[in-house]
């Protein structure tokens, strides 16, 4: 018996943004382990003979412990079970995917990576602006305001995240970017820098909310973190 | 009369990565104006008696007139039609958007963007690895390869792009990796920081050559450009 393991991304938010490939995997799965935000109506693809697993990782909340999903990913593969893996946005983005596909290789499980719509493209797109231009935004990078602790990453790479030529997307660092925007403008970005805050994107209470790298730190401070967000910095987010 | 035109991402190469806003749009057009990059079966979800009108920018060849296709979008959703402009992987990232959202704009049209799955997920779940991972790769960026003239673009982040914890993603650079990578390394990066070329991803002729960012800047030097490729490179883009 020798069961198989699809990381599927659910994409960001909306469940239209689920893909066909990710609906044909859940629609296969004997066994799916999803997080709290890859829930909802995505799960109503899984056949009702289907084991569904809730692993419980919430933003802003303890992760739950890794190890007992990769446990679990092992256990369930070992039974013979075609298992998907639920992963919000893209699974290979931001979520912690390395340390299951590494207990899977250990185990010698097979896998597939379905790959979803990351929380940048999702975030931006319903705000209606690109996330690269000519010029102006000629590189898009994606980091955590968050590290396994919660806290600011150590070491961020300051040349990179200060170049007024990019766009910067921050995932979970809604509690933290009031740090990290203290940092960057001490490394030289321009308080005034457009920021955008995403919030709830694709749910029924999504917000938007336009306004500087600054002025966003300053309202964050005071702000609890309730919702799933993403930030992004730079020329474009200042666009409407 | 007033259109209205959807900016649909296609995904990345594999018709299957359409998700089911992007098949719904496609389904309710009147009017498809589609690059070569997404045709193909991901057509097929448009009406028989819809307009299906190819604006054929391709890698590699001179783009086509942008203002043309921005003139088109505008004339089209001025008949009153819903018009779907479809746009290979996440239209927001790499994909001139601002240009014909900035036509609509000006012509008082209204439009919505449907996300998607740009390359570099695309390319990295089909090699089996993720794009982040905690300590070693805590930046993703996307860079693009080739300047409106086709040129690596100038004025590239030499901090930000030989930085060795993130993973980057170059888009259309097939054809001037070599003249990148010579510049990369002389910035500080290790020639044998580790570069994976994913081609033609999610088609037929799909093929990965996993190797080094010297190794594969030599091999492009003498290698016709012949397909869509993405290139990544950091401690990531050796795993397999």
């Amino acid at each position: 018996m020798s069961g198989f393991v699809s990381f599927v991304s659910a994409g960001a938010g909306d469940p239209e943004l689920l893909t066909l490939k990710a609906v044909a995997r859940l629609r296969a799965a004997d066994v799916v382990l999803y997080d709290d935000l890859a829930s909802g109506a995505i799960l109503d693809h899984v056949r009702k003979e289907a084991r569904l697993v809730s692993v419980g990782k919430r933003a802003g909340r303890p992760s739950a412990k890794q190890e007992h999903v990769s446990r679990l990913l092992v256990e369930y593969a070992a039974t013979g079970a075609t298992v998907v893996r639920l992963k919000s946005g893209d699974a290979g983005v931001f979520g912690r995917l390395e340390e299951e596909i590494e207990a899977l290789r250990r185990a010698g499980v097979a896998y597939e990576i379905i790959p979803g719509i990351t929380a940048a493209c999702a975030a931006a797109a319903a705000a209606g602006i690109p996330l690269t231009r000519r010029h102006t935004a000629r590189r898009l990078q994606l980091i955590t305001g968050a590290d396994v602790r919660g806290e600011l990453p150590e070491d961020l790479n300051w040349a990179a995240l200060t170049d007024p030529h990019s766009t910067t997307a921050v995932y979970m660092g809604k509690r933290t970017f009031p740090a990290l925007a203290a940092k960057l403008i001490a490394h030289g970005l321009a308080p005034e820098t457009p920021a955008l805050l995403a919030e709830s994107v694709g749910h029924a209470d999504q917000r938007f909310v336009r306004t500087t790298v600054a002025k966003l730190a300053e309202q964050l401070a005071h702000e609890a973190v309730t919702a799933t967000a993403v930030i992004l910095f730079g020329a474009l987010a200042g666009e409407d």
